[in-house]
C-alpha cells in the first residue's frame, strides 16, 4: 500500500485526504476523531480510506510529515537555487507564508502539536522542524555578516518571522478582505522592514525599478 | 468561595494555580488531566485545591480569563496612559512579550484552544481577545493617519505583531540564551523597525540620545 503514495494522482488524493483529516483532528481533538468521521468528510468508505492511511495511530505522523515535506518541496529547496541572500529571504518568507493559508492552516497548527506523537515520531519532527530553522538563521547570519542585517539577535529574529508566518493559521480566511498573495506580500514587507538595514532595502528597491 | 479570590495573598496563590494548571493540561490535554494532578503538582491536597477553584470544568475558563485580565491589567491599561502613540506601541510589545514569557507561555497557548469550550465560554473569550486586537490595530491606523506608518495593512500589521509575540510561548525558555527582557527587547526592535517610517524612528532615537 505505501507504494501507492508514489504515483502523482494518488499524492494528490493524499494531500486532500491529509488537509481534510488535520482540519477535523483540530475541531474535534485527535483522541475524539475516528477514521470513519474523516472518511465520511471525504466521501469515502472506511475500507477505501484504508488504501491510503495505514491506520490513525500513523496519521497524526503522516501528517505532519506532508506538511514538511511540502514546505521542503515548495519553499526550502527552490530558496537554494536563489543566488542573493536576501531575494532568498524574500522567496523564502512569501512561499511559506502562501504554503500556510492553504487549507486553512490546519496542517501548520497540527506539526506543533506533537505531544500526541511517540517519542520516536516527536524526535523526528523535531530534528526536521529544527533543520528548517537553522537554514533560515544561517540566512539571517549570511546577511548580517555582509553588514545587511540590521542589528539584532538572528535566534531571536528567526523565531519571530517564524511567528508572524505561522500565525497566519490562525486568522487567514480564504475569502476575507485580502488574498493570500497580498498577506503574503504584507509579512515580506513587514519582516525584511524589521530586519535589513534600510540602505540596502533601498538598494534592493532600485534594483526593482531597473527591472521592471 | 468565589470572595476568596478578590484578596491579595489568594490572588497570588490562585495565580500560582492557574500558571501550574496551565502547564500540566498543555502536557497532558484537557481530557487527561484531573484535579488529582493539579493538586498533586502543587502540594495541595485536592479538598485543598478546591478552596480556590469551582471544578476542572470551569477551570479552562477561569485560567483564559485570568490570562486576559493580566493582559489588561499590565499591558492594556497601563498604555493608555501613555500619550505618545509611538511609545505607547513600544510599551504594549514589550510589556506583552514579557508577559508571555511567565510560565513557560503555558496560560497563552492555551488561551488559544478554545474549541474546549461551551459556545457561550467561547464567545466571551473571542469577544475579550478581538477587544485587545482591535486596540492594537486602532493604535497601527493613529500612527498611520499622523504619517509615521510604513505602506502596511493595518490588520495584518496587527497580526504579524500577535504572531511574533504570542510565538515566544512556543520557544522562549527561562534561563536559555537571552533573558525575557531581552527577548522583548529584539521584538520591539524588529517590530518597529518593520512598521515605522525610517524618519519616525530616527526622531525616536534622537529623542533617546537627549534623554540620556
Amino acid at each position: 500500500m505505501k507504494a501507492q503514495k508514489k504515483s502523482a494522482p494518488n499524492n494528490e488524493r493524499l494531500a486532500e485526504i491529509y488537509r481534510t483529516a488535520a482540519q477535523i483532528i483540530l475541531r474535534k481533538g485527535y483522541d475524539a476523531t475516528s477514521v470513519n468521521d474523516i472518511a465520511n468528510a471525504l466521501g469515502m468508505t472506511k475500507a477505501g480510506l484504508y488504501h491510503y492511511i495505514s491506520g490513525k495511530k500513523e496519521l497524526l505522523f503522516d501528517i505532519m510529515n506532508f506538511g514538511l515535506d511540502e514546505l521542503d518541496e515548495e519553499v526550502a529547496i527552490p530558496a537554494k537555487a536563489i543566488p542573493d541572500a536576501e531575494a532568498r529571504l524574500r522567496f523564502l518568507i512569501a512561499s511559506h507564508a502562501q504554503l500556510v493559508t492553504r487549507g486553512q492552516g490546519a496542517i501548520t497548527i497540527l506539526v506543533d502539536e506533537v505531544t500526541a506523537l511517540t517519542p520516536a515520531q516527536c524526535r523526528k519532527i523535531t530534528r526536521r522542524k529544527r533543520e528548517y530553522f537553522d537554514y533560515l538563521r544561517d540566512l539571517l547570519d549570511e546577511l548580517k555578516a555582509d553588514g545587511r542585517l540590521q542589528d539584532v539577535d538572528t535566534s531571536a529574529a528567526t523565531f519571530c518571522l517564524l511567528g508572524m508566518i505561522n500565525w497566519l493559521s490562525r486568522w487567514f480566511r480564504q475569502g476575507g478582505p485580502l488574498t493570500a498573495e497580498q498577506v503574503a506580500s504584507e509579512i515580506v514587507k513587514i519582516a525584511l522592514g524589521g530586519l535589513l538595514r534600510p540602505e540596502s532595502r533601498a538598494a534592493q528597491r532600485g534594483l526593482q525599478v531597473v527591472k521592471s
